[in-house]
């Protein structure tokens, strides 16, 4: 597992595998290897049979600020003798198709540590987990497609319909705006803890978690999943293919790029 | 577009195609003529590569009482030598396969803002809508199929489970009640503006609809409805064409004629 | 209809037919048979015309503590010679096809009437109804599955994401937790008659039944019911045969029956 | 049933319903009232507890030259103050959402007794058909939708693919190619006479039919036509509510009415 | 696995699971648990890692001439006391169910040695393997539901319509007609050995698997089988249910046990 | 459009948009970027509004050899500081995901002109095209895929079953065998045109072509597939997703690789 990022750290206290984002300076956000690197990890926990659930935690004040503004130029500038088409299959299209499958067909529960705001990719993740708790009321889901020139990733397209309804999808999507607590609450958070430091916070879930767990016949819960999935996996996986091309032709014309660039100067001024 | 109504306006305001509902005296009941030309509305604003919301606004009380009581008297007797098959073909399916259709397949961002009580068609075309706004908490929408010796029209027996939840939706169905403000909120309104005067309340909405879609990236709008679209395109379909052929048995057999006579007749006396 | 149970009273007042699980010293704890003679109760129901909503009552605190215990260690030693398989495919895989089968597919309004708690099946039968009325706000529905080393029953893998939401349903299945009052209320249960005594709850329900119902052309009742089913009934079906062989290697292997006897033995202790 | 049409006769022969195209001289063409006829014919068939199939017979030397042409040149001309919209919902939406319904949804086993070419909404019902005899190897099916302006009626779109073949299905549709016997055989025509005479063989396929039928559990023939419907019925539907729009927008522009009349013309000169 | 049965041998010759009916004399009829048994088999099959094909062999002249008259007979007479329901919920609905499911989702390719005539639910599993092959020409399948007051079983309501075809499905179910080699090949045949003698056949049939599986990556074979299987997995499960609980009615009713009854004296008389 | 690559040439004709294969002197293998190419001028093609035809010539004696195996080993060497996971993200899934999704989505009618054999993602794209001629019955598909330790590409696990029947499939598959024209007849190819040389058989189908959509109105020939695609579209999205995903994890153990390399050895020696 060579994409090996010093932003995301990993422990297996079975029955749990815990990943846990690591960079709270540059609030978690993650540039495309780091994204490889936490898929690799699920598909990690997901191979170990003495691992029931796949854990997300963060640190600092944010959950994760989503793809790193830096890496997306890095990725622009590097080859710059490919073809724009070839440049976005590999730094865009590949890197989502594997992420969003990983998750999407992870064997393990997958529980989500809210501590803060996810944004982008990272909040679509957040959406295809089973289970999300929140350290309090102020953490928020941010899926800025329509201001950065994008359409939907990591099967949102499937998954906030899903579990936000679909009014309350497009009031988010169409708007650029956050989906706040009030909303999160009961459709994708199922506890808020009202915490305040993120430590604490993740020592209090995982506390819970361990009692919770005590007294299940674990293999029961991998079943009851199974059966869950079904539901629902084949439209991921569909929308997962079809986002990706979608996407594609939106970096090849260049408007993303455009904008991620205005929005990493706004962003140097004013701090976020 | 030849089934010009005096009921229903509208206007250009790119990005915004405004279709208002203006007979506040009738309180916009509409005839079939009058759905067709909204329904042809609609597909202008498809059509209209500047418009990238189509903005359904209406005047005084209600939004829109539904069918006009008067037109399917009419229709009944206009033509008295048709066969009754024949006369509800014309007037009841091709009409609610068309109009429902335009909904269902419409491209563009479909905003309904609501003003007051929506019933029946009217109602159900609300239901089609991705965003809902409110004028204030005494909105309500009203499906009386089942107290008119009718089904589900409009493709309600998709759009009501999907958005207010299975058994809420047998709840208001089957009971002839109507879905208030508290079971839409959240649901089907993702705000509401807590006015009073129709005409404030419309003039709010475009102004924050102005100020919210200044920094988008249009294209990406339509993008992102089409993805959200796949998950329930085929569906809406099937069930237009599903209901409708119940429907038209019921209409031949003379049950909601008859109900609807009665109701008209009660109406004279009481005013709704 | 010979698995006739004492346990279970039933009398038609068109267009209701009201079933009434009548053991409340027993918590109205079902046997396989008891299950068996419940769906051929609805079968009854369907097949006659004058019938147009199936209601189900309880009686006392609880509307029903499950599969009985006692039931479930008889059927495990009366047939000691029989294979494994085979004692499971009789006590568990043909009664949960055919209970679930015959709620599924039935065309009359199914309405719950909740007194009390519902546990394991006899909660996901009340998952299946289209309407569920709530005594007061002390019920709730419990699914524990994955401590007695189980999976879902009854087409729970379908019906809870769709009423109570995917992530709602992961907490409550994943770690055996009680889905109380708050939860059910909007998604499940839509009225909560505020009462104590569970005879006054199913006289108010029938009372308020009547009386909504009087002006309502009941075959569109019906039509209408048919079209919603569309929507699931396939999904329905496709989980109710998975279900149940998942369900059944669980049986062979041994460890529900084991869980089951020490959960009886507790019980026996401690009381409920 | 009040579309009674001089071209169609029935009699009902218990357990058969016996439908007959009966206007060789005009090549069994079919006007709009025609095929409304044809349909009520199919819901009387349904409705009647003692048939168990629906036969459809025709006359001469074709089995129907599909719609005939006066009749859509009259629908044009006689209500001109009418809309061209609602011209075309009532002309050919309505009639053609309902003809494909009767069929799509017919309960009893339809058999189509093919003695030669049958062409566009015949030819397409044709299709609808459970079984299909050919009298002998000059029959064929044309869809010429291409070269009128059309597109696919009757759920063409979902029948040829299913029945033909993705590839043949396209060769077919986009070329205007009459589909012949031996691509017929086997996938639509299960079984050809080798006769010359269409009385003839009209009555060899009765006498076989009620020679077959004599020692079956007719009851069953239902079940068994039930539950492989099912995985059809869906998408018929669905497909039925998109082809009538999408080519509603075809009659709208004028397209195929134009085509229509050249053809006339050029028949009269040639006879066709 | 204790429902071992005289009548079914098997051997693992890896990458080989080989079971072989072995009761010529009576042409391979199969009661309730020998039926059970073939199925647990292929379970064991499933589960052994070393195992990438399951090969279904059979002695004589008949494949197998399905379920065994005298079983269902015994079934019947054995349980007088116990209700109807339960008898057939036991002696029918949960063995099919079973043995359905096993095959439908069986891992390994299952690969059908077709060395005579299959019949009824024996011909339903043919249906189910990936690849038939078969001795000569004088193999047919005869699915005999119409003539015994059932309906369809083993999925055959999907698994027919597949691979014959839609209208030869229903020219082949509805007059309880066989279906004969020139139907079958191809589309359920994929290799006709042209041979007279069944231990030659099967030799064959094995030798020539050895040499085409020898320079094969083995692990693709199962990764290509399980990509396949998602386009038709969850129907067949749904059909399942649905056939299951339709057919139960059937045998409720009584009229397949006075039809197995009424062939059984002819046959004792004819013989086959 | 950068990937320009001399094997592939095209002209517009319109209504024509002719792409050839043009390096027969390496039977028209591919390297990763020739696919991208290929599937560029699939888009090129599709927003083209003069062109409703998209036809796929090649030359020589092979339509195509499929991937070619130097491209694999260069692939695999040039980066060989990067993770394997991204290495094959880079050049197996993200090629593979777009040139499918540019056959699955493209609109105009796909038109193949088979003059020999096609081997592997070449040969699954012959089989996402929607018409496909042969020279003359030399010509033949091959998926290698369990032979090179690889699952299918190129959505063939929709598009075999869908086109060849699922048994066919199995048995091409799973044995690694070629699939001939005695198959292909019919399903795939809708017309042999009899030819041993290449350039008069481009030709000759190129005249037929043109006469053939002469007197067509050629808006309806997009309507009649858009009507057609809804039938396997979604199904073919999700098969590209699950199928990359899959296959990735072949390249990561590095499975192919070996095999590929063993073939290229033995092809040096005996040529193909």
């Amino acid at each position: 597992m060579d994409n090996y990022s010093g932003k995301i750290e990993y422990r297996i206290e079975a029955p749990f595998f815990i990943i846990k984002l690591s960079d709270p300076g540059r609030l978690n956000s993650l540039a495309g290897n780091d994204y490889l690197y936490l898929a690799q990890l699920l598909e990690k926990a997901d191979e170990d049979d003495c691992v029931y659930f796949t854990v997300l935690q963060s640190s600092g004040r944010f959950f994760s600020s989503g793809a790193d503004y830096l890496s997306i130029g890095k990725a622009q500038e590097t080859n710059k003798s490919e073809p724009e088409l070839n440049k976005w299959l590999s730094n865009f299209v590949s890197r989502n198709v594997y992420v969003t499958d990983m998750f999407t067909r992870h064997r393990k529960i997958l529980i989500c540590c809210l501590n803060g705001p996810a944004i982008g990719l990272s909040a679509a993740l957040c959406a295809l987990c089973d289970i999300v708790y929140s350290m309090n009321e102020n953490v928020y889901l941010l899926f800025p497609f329509a201001s950065l020139g994008l359409v939907t990733e990591g099967a949102t397209s499937v998954t906030l319909p899903l579990k936000l309804g679909n009014n309350a999808t497009y009031q988010a999507l169409m708007f650029n705006e956050p989906i706040k607590y009030d909303k999160l609450k009961g459709s994708v958070i199922t506890k808020n803890y009202g915490l305040n430091d993120t430590e604490k916070f993740n020592t209090a879930v995982m506390d819970e978690l361990r009692q919770k767990t005590n007294h299940l016949y674990l293999p029961s819960i991998l079943g009851i999943k199974k059966l869950l999935m079904i539901n629902i996996r084949d439209q991921l996986e569909r929308a997962n293919a079809v986002e990706v091309n979608d996407a594609l032709k939106c970096w090849v014309k260049g408007e993303p790029q455009k904008r991620f660039k205005e929005l990493s100067l706004k962003q140097r001024k004013h701090k976020l």
